[in-house]
């Protein structure tokens, strides 16, 4: 398997376009943001914006494209949204139709992205600050919980948040927290810290997407909100007609996480 | 004249629908963050926010409105937006056509009110960490001035950045920009620091908006996004209808400062 972790994101994001990479973004770019995918209609992507920016903690936006215009302006240059990405879901009335690695032939002119931070970014920084992350030392995928915790809502959209969870050592939990709050944009600070119960959470041993991990004796689940809520609010309020990237297969932005630091 | 700084800003607001209080709103309510508003019709509404979360630090958004919902349900509890700000101003096709104390009678269920971070919040900040802020000392209002800086477009909405500008003295500037940097809802860190010129500014003692203050020996120059940014970019696109809060009479929310910060 090739490895893309030194590529340029430019660079990377052409072999994306010609299909020579179909596979998830993990550890490819190293130092750069990756980003959730939702595309919605312009008739509902006023609402969903008006939900981001009431739970800007789900929901960090990182750029909001012009109706139409596949081309990103902001968080990349020369990048095309609806090919630049390894694999797509589209989602209709709110059931998946089909997974594709270009979705050129679907656009249509009132069509709006949105790109959402991603808690990859945070990651590298929780490494660098010698705390460990529990799924990347068992190469797995990070779990995912549904919560008790309410987004507020906004037109049609509406639904609780989704959280992802990482074991923590109980001597650098206010670390873990202080270095995640510096970066707002790829969701920030945790959202709650212990029980799981505490945010409706019966099996911490069963999340709801992703894989479980080990928690060892002397360490805490910590919960931070997740890029997956808005999805599940999107496929919740089933809008006519939604693109999404697959799981794990992000937008690689040419913004360094450095620069979403606070 | 009533000193207000110690009033509850429920019973604030209380007092300005009753229309007892029709004056600006600096000083009262010590502590709690006080917000500009823009309200637009719906068919522009959805342009304007994607401005605002392009450009967060000239518009800062502290909450968006259902549309025609005139109660506001997150930074103040059972507050009328119609109502509850001592003077407004009503704007068709970019023309001012009136000043109100209420604009009840001219409400539409098609608008969409705007709720905008304002740097009041950060000067009380700047104050506790002993930094002058020379406006205040003058007993004037904060120098504001257009800039060559251009906002990222969206939709009819362009323009470029206005600032509002404190001199520092140049052995606290570096302490000025982390106390505002923790505030970013309000503005944040500067965008500017040194000379005017570099910005587009050829008069420092000449602003566009506001009173001029004393620049002393010593002191530097340093320029923040200013609120007037919005007002300046939906005026120049001269939208059927708009209502701003007038200037300096601001909406006080049950939010404190200290919450706003990062």
């Amino acid at each position: 398997m090739t490895d893309y972790s030194g590529i340029k994101p430019a660079d990377l994001r052409a072999l994306i376009r010609k299909g020579e990479i179909t596979s998830p973004t993990s550890g490819m770019c190293n130092g750069y943001a990756q980003a959730n995918l939702v595309v919605l209609p312009k008739d509902v992507a006023f609402d969903f914006l008006r939900f981001a920016v009431k739970n800007p903690k789900a929901c960090p936006l990182l750029e909001v494209t012009d109706p139409g215009n596949r081309m990103l302006t902001e968080i990349a240059t020369g990048a095309d949204i609806a090919t630049d990405i390894p694999r797509y879901r589209i989602y209709e009335n709110g059931e998946l139709t089909g997974e594709y690695t270009d979705v050129s032939s679907f656009w249509r002119d009132d069509l709006v992205s949105f790109l959402i931070g991603c808690s990859f970014s945070f990651e590298w920084e929780l490494l660098a600050a010698d705390i460990p992350v529990r799924h990347i030392e068992e190469n797995r995928n990070v779990p995912m919980y549904n919560t008790n915790i309410a987004c507020k809502s906004a037109g049609v959209f509406h639904g609780n948040m989704v959280v992802s969870m990482r074991p923590i050592p109980y001597e650098l939990v206010s670390k873990a927290v202080q270095v995640t709050a510096a970066m707002p944009r790829v969701h920030g600070a945790p959202v709650h810290i212990g029980d799981p119960a505490a945010i409706g959470i019966s099996s911490i041993d069963k999340p709801d997407y992703g894989d479980s991990v080990t928690i060892k004796a002397g360490e805490v689940p910590v919960f931070w909100p997740c890029g997956v809520t808005p999805q599940a609010v999107v496929m919740a309020s089933k809008p006519e007609f939604c693109i999404t990237h697959a799981p794990g297969h992000m937008f690689v932005a040419d913004v360094k996480n450095v620069n979403l630091k606070y």
